[in-house]
């Protein structure tokens, strides 16, 4: 054991449990400054199969850290979702169609970039080191193997003092069988399904187990079906199927078995009665013409039963969290187990640092629990409707109660903007305002992640989208819609809001006048201004100072210098030409709309939840 | 001094220098497997200033060695040329215009693709330090501060040996003063502007110096003009500037200077009689009104006069070359330089490649002199007429002899595709055909680079340009245009084709037949496939079988899953619907343009300069 371990120590942030979710709160919560400490009871990450789906939003998400190159370049694309259903002779199964794999979260953004919008996979042990590296990168390292014994909140933990270490863990170094003492301000619990965290703080499980049992197989393929590179849906005869392309040659099988032979008496899978074989047996009845070998070995492969389920509580006494597995379980089909579980932790780890800074009321952490229990509850009523369509017989003219694939490829469609993780909405709250001024901002969905704008930099042209500077540095964003400030009516106004909002220490009783400085505003809120004017004219230099902190934070709406991407982002988000301003949270979503001379609202906005400091 | 260098040595290629060209040249060959080493007489590679410009063509090139992403990250991209000129009151200087900073080069191809249309720039340190640690990866380190002493050409220089090593250099290790002998088939000088390699050798440079004489200088400048983020072409009453934006808030600004404050009687620059404040003073009365502060430091500057010259030979004895700075000299202004010197390298590399691996003929390495002084011969041209436009005095009612926007812009423009480095063509040779069958393919333009082709994957429809699959391994590919293979006559021809020209042994009497098995073919040939049947019917597994070695090389003309991009190349192209296969060299030059029936006049093309393995 190593000697720098004390038998008492103090952390801000205890991660248990060094899976997707707790990997994402360590990292996010380490970039962001934050004293943190993450343990696994696991000895080694895990290094093959497990989850694999990426979905659009995930892959925003780490590229707002920086980290989508590697994901990008490790990954497999999936650009095709196929359809194969009965042939007419009956002998088996043809192609039917094929279509986006992403369809279009809203259709207000037919501009949605190339980028967010690939789903990718990539296997749960590559995108583990891709957090493990960073982590290392800023000293910090999982212990493991390391047990948590025990978990106590006690009195102060109500108290609004930042220097209160209200959590005891005692955890065990299985490899040494030391123990030691952690007092934590904070602990998440991102520990699994069978959850300890959870159980010590008895928060329930609602919900229930299915009937569906599924098999997954991971291989290199040699097979004739044409669209083994596809995500493919397949519906026969003979039951159903789904193919999910890896990373190199290898594929994944997702096969629905028949659960009496695979469960025993107790109505929990058994594994020893069956292997990797016998999916693919079931796998060659539902594809039959065409054919698959068994290769030589297989990567990885699991049988599992379904449970579809949801914490009552994420949160015990505003200290204790729970995220990941541990708050859901439900089925693999649509790929959102792994992406739910590490939106879940970057939801949450933006607030406990502004918390632990200082910058934020303690009021601001339970809006964790209402936006991702949300989510949460509508991802298992969409996995219940998509299971039983999944897993329907095919229609036909012998079987006319059967799935026809024009319903499935409608819910399929329909689902798109759930399934990507594009079109998830949270609920209003002291951070997603009820959005008064929608005719500023006509197409701006209050509640929702920011969709992609393409523009350019005002200095020098590049092509920029405004995602590019909505970076996860836990700074809310202010986008100021400037409109044409080639007139100098507009400009005045924008000089006025730059006065009234971004200067501390003036009379406007604004909350943000209570600030010290310049500086201690921006350490919280960066501002990006997007001016209507044209690249060939707009002299950045000339806005207002205070509205950029360095010449790449100004943005023009207008076509690239080639004349191929970019411009009619006011149009497309229905910005007012007397401008707008758009309040965007640190994870991107966007929290208010105001009027150029709003400054006050936007300050009543921020005072709601945040400290001037 | 090491213990492992002995006094007397073999190695199959010799590089002495290891700036841009000298690099290029081990870390092509190096990647091609061939047995190289790499000396330089300076103790460190150049940390700071230098050569800047990274042309479009040399982008591309990074990419297909898989090394572009670090390019991009590191360098920062110049979008827009900007065109100052006097303003109307005559008491400074306005903004007349801005540009796209690369112009196409070819009007028959709009849709030349954005990445290797992008100007960048990244200090030459950088640039080095990308091959530097790219070869370290392959165990290749450059031997450091290493003096040649003696060059010597011995009597089997002409042999085909292939055995033969009949260059014997002796060099000095300058730290320890110790001396090995080096027996190397081939030695690459890439020893700069003073080549002790061209020296030896007894090759003269052609050509003059030039009155001009320039002052360059990097900084981080505190200034008002708003295009300071731009590459900017200022034109004053009191002199011209060239503004290049550097890595983060840098920029370098080249000024014309008084020769004679500068150049001493002898002629030469004497920098003792000025300094980076001196250049600034210049800069300051070409920018007025605008203003430019001095900075607390420099990064880096220099003064130097300029010669426009070309060596009369590359090679001697088939067995010595000559590249980059040690071969020709010019003006800094369209950033050439390191361009050149490297593309001198890339060009060299996989001819000696193939010769060395016994795949050719020592006929195939007299094409680098062909084709790369051909090209330095066009660079001094366009120097001499870039750099006097670039000189003179603007023009007004004062002075109607002066050179006009509208003159200058054109000039900017039609050298564009020569400065981006897409439009660079070479002659007739054994290795660059006399096109007879340019029907077959209308704009495809023979001894050019082949331009980006924006196609799909057939098999998972991922976007896909052509030049994705030109990756530089010295292999030549095969770019099979099949037609609409979903016509069974059309995939009858397909297939005779696959059968005359990639079966070994076949009776054929075809340069293949006469290979030992398909991998060989393969060693030398790659194949890519493209058809025009659409992506939602296309079945890749149903497409002959030699005709792609792995799924990822079958494509189709399309538009991608979102609509958006790809498609169209047949059209662009102009390819005969009856199919074409083009001929493209390992460094992505087509080569030749064949009919579908023509698999003998591919082999004949081969014959000429390859052998059959």
């Amino acid at each position: 054991m190593p000697s720098n371990i004390r038998n008492e120590n103090e952390v801000d942030v205890l991660v248990i449990g060094a899976g997707p979710a707790g990997l994402m709160a360590a990292f996010a919560l380490a970039r962001a400054g934050v004293n943190v400490r993450i343990v696994d009871k696991r000895p080694d990450k895990v290094s093959a199969g497990q989850a694999d789906g990426i979905q659009p939003r995930t892959l925003e998400v780490f590229k707002s850290y920086g980290l989508s190159d590697r994901l990008l370049r490790e990954g497999t694309q999936l650009h095709v979702a196929a359809f194969y259903n009965p042939s007419k002779d009956g002998l088996g199964i043809e192609l039917t169609d094929r279509v986006p794999d992403v369809s279009s979260t809203d259709t207000n953004f037919p501009f949605e970039a190339p980028l967010p919008s690939i789903q990718l996979t990539l296997h749960q042990g590559a995108i583990e080191a891709i957090f493990l590296d960073s982590m290392r990168d800023m000293g910090l390292e999982v212990r493991r193997p390391v047990l948590p014994i025990s978990i106590e909140v006690q009195a102060q933990a109500d108290s609004e003092e930042r220097d209160a270490y209200p959590v005891r863990v005692v955890l065990k170094h299985a490899d040494t069988e030391e123990t030691e003492t952690v007092h934590a301000k904070y602990v998440l619990g991102a520990d699994g399904a069978h959850s300890w965290v959870r159980k010590m703080t008895g928060i329930a499980m609602q919900g229930e187990q299915t009937e569906y049992v599924w098999g997954v197989v991971d291989l290199v393929a040699e097979t004739d079906l044409p669209d083994i590179r596809n995500k493919c849906a397949i519906h026969s005869n003979n039951g159903s199927c789904m193919i999910i392309p890896r990373e190199g040659d290898k594929v994944r099988l997702y096969i629905q078995l028949d659960g009496k032979e695979v469960v025993d008496d107790a109505g929990r899978v058994d594994k020893s009665r069956c292997g990797p074989e016998m999916i693919l047996d079931v796998a060659r009845k539902t594809l039959h013409p065409f054919t698959i070998e068994s290769p030589q070995t297989y990567d990885w492969w699991t049988i599992y039963a379904i449970g579809q389920r949801v914490a009552e509580r994420y949160i015990v006494h505003d200290r204790v969290f729970i995220a990941g597995d541990a708050c859901h379980t439900h089925s693999p089909k649509a790929g959102q187990g792994m992406n739910a579980s590490m939106q879940d932790s970057y939801n949450l780890a933006w607030k406990l640092a502004h918390v632990l800074k200082g910058t934020a009321h303690r009021n601001l952490l339970q809006t964790y629990e209402l936006e991702r229990r949300h989510y949460a509850q509508e991802l298992i009523a969409f996995d219940k409707k998509f299971a039983k369509l999944f897993s329907g017989k095919p229609y036909s003219e012998l079987n006319l109660d059967g799935v026809s694939h024009a319903e499935f490829l409608k819910a399929f469609q329909t689902f798109g903007g759930f399934t990507s993780g594009l079109g998830v909405q949270y609920p209003e709250s002291i951070i997603i305002t009820s959005n008064q001024n929608q005719h500023l901002a006509k197409n701006v969905l209050v509640g929702r992640r920011l969709v992609p704008c393409p523009l350019l930099r005002a200095a020098d042209c590049r092509p920029t989208d405004l995602h590019d500077l909505l970076v996860s540095d836990t700074r809310f964003k202010l986008l100021v819609f400037t409109g044409d400030t080639h007139e100098p009516s507009q400009m005045a106004q924008v000089e006025a809001f730059a006065q009234a909002l971004m200067t501390p220490d003036s009379d406007s009783k604004n909350f943000f006048g209570g600030f010290s400085s310049l500086e201690r505003i921006r350490s919280v809120l960066d501002v990006v201004t997007i001016s209507s004017e044209k690249k060939g004219t707009i002299m950045y230099n000339r806005l207002p100072r205070a509205l950029w902190s360095h010449w790449s934070k100004v943005l023009v709406d207008d076509l690239d210098m080639r004349g191929t991407t970019g411009g009619k982002v006011y149009e497309s988000l229905g910005i007012d030409p007397a401008g707008a301003v758009i309040v965007v949270r640190p994870d991107a979503y966007v929290a208010a709309i105001a009027p150029l001379n709003g400054a006050s609202e936007i300050g009543t906005y921020f005072a709601n939840f945040m400290k001037a400091t």
